[in-house]
């Protein structure tokens, strides 16, 4: 699989931030071609000796990084991605990747 | 799912890295009692706008965070951690959390 993984920081509000998500931006994200699984974090996100400084993980999975690609740079992941600083008032960053099962 | 998401930064080595990383860690991290799980990035951790200053991402999943919580505080789970100083020169960002499909 291909993933856009997308690290949300810690917003200035999280109760906003969470319902704009939920309701904006998430059936934004999943018209993006080509994707094929879109996991949400619940609850906190934990770094090992406490908070992380993340709010929200997400996590867009693709059959390939071809697809992902395409998905992307389609208008629907132009929009998805032009939403961003809608609601991510504490920052986000975003990595791609293709990775395998070991 | 429960997942520990692990974010290598670019090492100073990176050949000694991914050697070390495939022939000892891989190992060590599969015998962690609960992993159901274990992706690793393939090729380059992209930004959008170019690299990410992370050269590995690794994805280990657990049926729910109680069986992640055992299997890090395990014996295996504590050797895998205290291994990470042992080839994470450029330092490692881990975050645990559980997620659902949207």
């Amino acid at each position: 699989m291909a993933k856009v993984l997308v690290l949300y920081k810690t917003p200035t509000d999280a109760a906003a931030f969470d319902k704009y998500y939920a309701t904006i931006h998430i059936p934004l994200a999943k018209q993006i071609p080509g994707l094929k699984r879109y996991d949400v974090s619940t609850g906190p996100v934990r770094a090992p000796a406490g908070p992380s400084g993340v709010h929200l993980a997400a996590e867009l999975n693709f059959d390939s990084f071809d697809s992902l690609a395409a998905g992307m740079a389609s208008p629907q992941g132009k929009a998805a991605a032009a939403d961003l600083p809608n609601f991510a008032t504490g920052g986000v960053d975003l990595y791609l990747y293709d990775s395998n099962e070991v």
